[in-house]
């Protein structure tokens, strides 16, 4: 006999609260295989200029990426690529090959402070910011960055994948219940319930939205609501140390409070960030947020890449480049009104609604020169599928023009 | 009314199925606590030369640190580094900021292509082997890398957390079992009661065992046992082209397997791989594998390390690295003999028993120059502490002879 006991379970499926790999794939897959066989995923490129221009290897067809998230174009600028350069020759090693928790190098200490010297609270620097979201959100969940008793865990339905990923974990630790977005009435009604509440949403949503915070900051002041935000899209995008939307709206970033950050996107370089309010809860986080204490981390080159984009950040080249992504927000807006337009973000949504449509004016307008990338269920409501464009800074006025003409080119194509 | 369902449920805390952090930190975070008063976390070094020595910055103290990964101690090797800098100086970007699943450089088609030739299977190159296993678990859970059907998923109890960390996730869709470590009868009833069943465990466990592998074999032959690997220690240490111990036991990875291993690892660059037996399902994987789809990949120098590492491993200079690690093991087994000694593996473990005697021993190992690691529950069984120590090709012969007698000396201070 083995410890196995047997019982009289045939059924073996899961309860499927909070994922569904099946139907996820029986509505969407399909989509997947018209866009791929539209030549729409898959693409092989070389980079091969200043504006994420590309040259498609195959057939050798130039054209523009409009879906890098690299919002001021810094991650091909030079000093951020000298920089990965230098921090290679000088620490002569790739990474240590263990976890950060036991030995760091002396850089990757410098990159935690800087960081946190700059965003004036204390960060920790991770491989990446869905690594973040996997440490944080089960350790938020148990209560252990507040009085160690369970919060119940509130997601909102647009937060990005990468913490929707964690409902599981964090429902083996306490309730988990998910709102419909923005909802403030729904996260009020559940901290009137309950006694110790988490909400969990991105600070600009990968769709383009934004979160409600005023209401939010009023919830937390009433009831206590512990605020999660992954703002990932919105790091060094505006404001003075481009220090994200959120926190650009907070005189701190208080004990009831975590921002996830990226340094993959506008920021120029790699990995993630947790901008912790409850800094006595660090240790904690370290030696128990899972993939944040395993043996890889960024490599030395991403942070040499980081402390060079740092650098950049507290000179006027960031305002200048945040200006520039500004006006090209700002002209797309003008020519080619959307859904978010006016919120002062990057990421549009050209809706065309059917999913075939999507894949067809995404088809169209790379054939235009212009790389938009379709997006369907679950990535949006089924029904709302569209094309996803993502403006940038090293744009120039004459690309955000013929861009605008190409979609509405697009549209009347395909809506007639 | 908002949409939010209230009940009479007052307690939240959850069932507590496959984690909980407050256990976890009751017993274990005082351990953390007094490694760290010892100085023996948060060690903050510079990389100082070809052997993993260290020098401490607070003291300028010179240690060797025996609880790398790099155990052919290829991640500082100057071939690998200056395939980190050419990398950077021909894509001239740092990486693309978007998911690699729509456009992906040329270069991470070719990495992706040469892992393939060299492990002769179909691999898919990620951010990280915990990456991996947070990508493929799920999707294997749900049936959708075999017929679309949902298996029991069986952990073998040593599983490494990054497996571990994902049994939440796949519990929702199937049903989730822990197995005793390589308790092969277990394993047979699991399959004699369900006709869908995999068995997730590593090929090499991170405190130095290894898996029963024969013997899952012939359950796989009776039963059709789906068998998923993390290998991640062995890539590289040993066989004709480093592929692991796994993959060197079989004449193919059939398409009832996975094996995750490590770049990051013996193979002495950054970043995860998947060898994926069932090539039909890579698009399914790519597309539904979590973190594997969202923006963040392994840099363009981390690719570049990664492609200098694969001509290493052409060459004969992975022999020549392979056996002097061979050399420094069989070195290290005649003169401390461990549980695990003869198994020709780098890792081992010096038992202590109490998790004082391990700090303290950590702590008397480190005084004489070695940074070895205290370890303790749960990443041990409790009252099993001890340190852990990795041996590599880069210590001299008459270092692992030092290491050998600090061991031994330290056995006598601490148990007498």
């Amino acid at each position: 006999m083995s410890a196995f006991e047997s019982t009289n379970q045939t059924e073996i499926a899961g309860a499927h609260l909070y994922r569904n790999n099946a139907r996820a794939i029986e509505i969407s897959n399909e989509n997947w295989e018209k866009a791929k066989e539209n030549n729409l995923t898959h693409l092989k490129v070389n980079f091969s200029g200043r504006n994420e221009s590309y040259e498609l290897i195959e057939t050798g067809k130039e054209f523009i990426n409009i879906c890098s998230c690299s919002y001021l174009g810094l991650s091909s600028h030079p000093a951020i690529l000298q920089g990965a350069i230098d921090a290679i020759k000088k620490e002569k090693v790739l990474h240590l090959a263990m976890s950060t928790l036991r030995i760091r190098l002396g850089m990757k200490q410098r990159l935690e402070d800087e960081l946190s010297s700059l965003f004036n609270t204390t960060v920790i620097q991770v491989l990446s910011a869905s690594v973040a979201n996997a440490g944080v959100l089960p350790v938020l969940a148990s209560g252990h960055l507040t009085d160690g008793k369970p919060l119940v865990m509130v997601f909102d339905r647009f937060s990005h994948f990468s913490m929707a990923y964690m409902k599981p974990a964090c429902a083996d630790e306490t309730m988990v219940l998910t709102c419909p977005n923005n909802d403030l009435n729904y996260i009020e009604d559940v901290c009137k319930k309950y006694p110790r509440v988490a909400y969990v949403t991105d600070g600009v949503y990968s769709m383009g939205g934004i979160a409600t915070l005023p209401g939010l900051l009023e919830l937390q002041e009433k009831y206590g609501l512990f605020l999660f935000f992954d703002d990932s899209h919105s790091i060094s995008i505006k404001w003075k140390v481009g220090e994200g939307y959120i926190a650009s709206q907070l005189n701190e970033i208080n004990d009831r409070m975590v921002i996830i950050g990226s340094l993959g996107k506008g920021f120029g370089a790699n990995g993630g960030i947790i901008m912790l309010g409850a800094t006595k809860h660090a240790d904690i986080l370290r030696r128990y947020g899972g993939p944040m204490g395993w043996s890889q981390d960024m490599n030395v080159p991403g942070m040499g890449a980081a402390l060079a984009s740092l650098e950049i950040h507290k000179t006027p080249e960031l305002t200048a480049l945040q200006e520039k992504l500004e006006e090209n927000i700002a002209l797309f807006d003008e020519l080619y009104p959307t859904a978010n337009a006016g919120n002062g973000f990057p990421i549009r949504l050209a809706t065309f609604g059917h999913e075939d449509d999507a894949v067809a004016a995404a088809k169209k307008m790379f054939d235009y020169g212009f790389y938009t990338s379709p997006v369907f269920f679950p990535i949006v409501a089924r029904g709302k599928a569209g094309i996803r464009v993502m403006l940038r800074a090293n744009l120039e006025r004459e690309e955000v023009v013929r861009l605008c003409d190409c979609l509405k080119k697009t549209e009347v194509d395909i809506k007639g």
